[in-house]
């Protein structure tokens, strides 16, 4: 990095941090912005050492730290590259559905449907949106036999501007928003409700109206921080529950 | 440490790995069966070195895993202590409640019941219990003049013997479980589904009966993984809700 890549109160805090979070930083800067975009393979890193005017053991730590949080991946031999997400690791960090019995359960899909859509006021505060258009994405899962979920996603189409070409969707959906729109999830806040399920999830899930429902209202984000996707999961928990595990 | 200190299974792990990791885990044990209670003040770096046998170095890394874990507090020039479960790290830790706004909800007591009883065959094993004398406490709280939670929790009467003497109960009870009877909560695992309101549930919060509540069923446990507490809290959700940050 030369410092100059950085600007503002940006910059500021940057020149506060230790050698190796500064070179942390710019190279998360070029993951987030998508420079280094994800399966990129990185530069090879006596050269990285000399672009961030950092010794060799300084861009190893920034490296570490990296790889540490899951960004990039580093083999033997094959060099470092951004880190992809998989199917494996988006389930195992966004989906939280255990079974009575102790097994993660994993919904497939039963229905989908997708329109396009002017986002509601709130939406277009909670997405950040400049451009009001946005795919709504409705999707129904089962496990066992029987409907367990009702998702209701609101997508950018600025982000996600094809969508309706790569239908029927993939499972996992966020692995797919990386590898088809270089849209990165990587954190996400769930506020959890119970709800009386409406009409549209009594036929769904096959309860009556007004039956309780777990409801999942989440925010998901890129590396950046900026909200990707809004997302309504309706959950039947029958037999099912949504594990959350605290530590001091 | 001694090596004879671990015996058995755990003897061969400790002796496979680094030598503070030994030295950390042997403090650990000591903090984990109580020899080093909530509080104590550790012996001085160099005689827990002799102790067990490291290079002051070591021992210092050791405590700093410790510190970084929460497990002691290190004060310049005032020692090392085990750190105490305060009020305000417990509601972090474990109370998940925001409001609409994005304010945090500390429910206030409103009403408690406590009651001695036999527990049932699951719970004797969710707890892992020789002996079957539990207390059943109820607790009713309220936040923002309604009552927004319904809370049953199964002790074991050989971890808590005299809890009737220290009625009303504290809010917070993880601290209280420390400081009264030594048991530290520091884990814990809450199983979330949306219930139909029970009769005493509807009674509780002004609901009606089958109304949809929030429920999160908790195993609690300390730093030995043993389980302290069972607790089933059914929550009003109308303007709160149980958050989880998820990330990558």
């Amino acid at each position: 990095m030369s410092e100059t890549d950085a600007s503002g109160p940006e910059d500021a805090r940057l020149v506060a941090l230790p050698l190796y979070k500064r070179a942390e930083e710019a190279m998360r800067a070029r993951i987030a912005d998508g420079r280094w975009p994800p399966g990129a393979r990185l530069p090879n890193e006596p050269r990285l050492a000399e672009e961030f005017g950092v010794s060799h053991g300084t861009l190893r730590k920034a490296l570490a730290a990296l790889e540490a949080q899951g960004l990039v991946e580093r083999r033997p031999g094959r060099g470092t590259r951004v880190a992809r997400t998989t199917d494996e690791a988006a389930v195992y960090a966004f989906l939280r559905l255990w079974d009575t019995g102790g097994e993660r359960v994993i919904p497939e899909p039963l229905s989908e449907a997708l329109a396009e859509d002017t986002a509601t006021p709130a939406e277009v505060e909670e997405l950040a949106l400049a451009e009001p258009r946005v795919w709504r994405l409705t999707r129904c899962r089962g496990h066992a036999g029987r409907a367990v979920s009702l998702e209701r996603m609101v997508l950018p189409v600025a982000r996600f501007p094809e969508l309706g070409a790569h239908r029927p969707l993939p499972n996992s959906l966020y692995p797919f928003y990386e590898s088809a729109f270089r849209q990165s999830v990587v954190a996400a806040r769930d506020d959890l409700t119970a709800e009386p399920a409406d009409a549209e999830a009594a036929a769904a899930l096959s309860v009556a109206e007004g039956a309780p429902l777990l409801c999942a209202a989440r925010v998901a984000r890129n590396l950046s921080g900026e909200p990707v996707e809004l997302r309504r999961s309706l959950y039947l928990t029958a037999g099912i529950a949504y594990r959350v595990d605290l530590s001091k």
